[in-house]
């Protein structure tokens, strides 16, 4: 299996709310004339919005489930001001601030929000983790 | 908020554990030396294994829940055909095939199977998403 993420989706509650959420961080949707399903260009990733029923359907699992989802997606940036920039805007937006931005162990700067669904975003800056212009990270070694 | 993800780590029940898994699909780890984590570059994305009560205890929350978690990932090939040899790649890995691949409704071809926490990763061809030879996947507007 090559080392390759096509396509995080996340199942969301209410479709239209979630997409005026993400709206209102200023992300612009691709694929628009797909009903039903939002999609975002991340980079080399693509990001979807998709209803948690419909989610489940489509793998043939049951929808039910409650508490920690058991993951997290994180959005890094280059500066600590820059994190607590984006905090305070994805607050702005709706989401819920579940950590405030603090110096972190491994030796950067990293909060946590919840977007309208729950879903966990870590916002961090990594000196270990270099962005391109583009935004892109590169791991070390 | 820029348009970008950076890292989606799972949280996961035994790392070591979740590493062999992957590295039986032959994903190559980066930032070798950070302890008690696994990177991955996948693409301008980075992908990271962390124990599951970690994770929820970095981000502040419980980490109690079950079921459904609400979100999938997917891996993009190019033909049908390496949509079903990766499927019975990552069973052989160890994963379960929770949906043989089968003709989807949007006009492409997909599976999922669960890694061996659960995680739900559709596994597809959709040629309305072409990939580029890194395997970056590029939206239509």
């Amino acid at each position: 299996m090559e080392q390759r993420l096509t396509l995080v989706t996340l199942g969301v509650a209410d479709l239209d709310r979630a997409i005026a959420f993400y709206d209102a961080l200023g992300w612009q949707r691709s694929v628009k004339d797909a009903p039903g399903i939002a999609f975002y260009q991340t980079g080399s990733v693509a990001f979807g919005l998709y209803p948690r029923a419909e989610l489940a359907k489509d793998a043939g699992v049951s929808p039910d489930g409650s508490g920690f989802r058991g993951f997290a997606l994180a959005h890094n940036l280059r500066t600590r001001e820059e994190v607590d920039a984006t905090l305070a805007e994805a607050e702005v937006a709706g989401a819920t601030v579940i950590k405030p931005a603090e110096e972190a162990f491994w030796g950067g700067y990293s909060g946590y929000f919840a977007d309208l669904d729950g879903f966990l975003w870590e916002v961090a800056w990594n000196p270990g983790f270099p962005l391109d212009e583009d935004g892109a990270v590169t791991l070390p070694d």
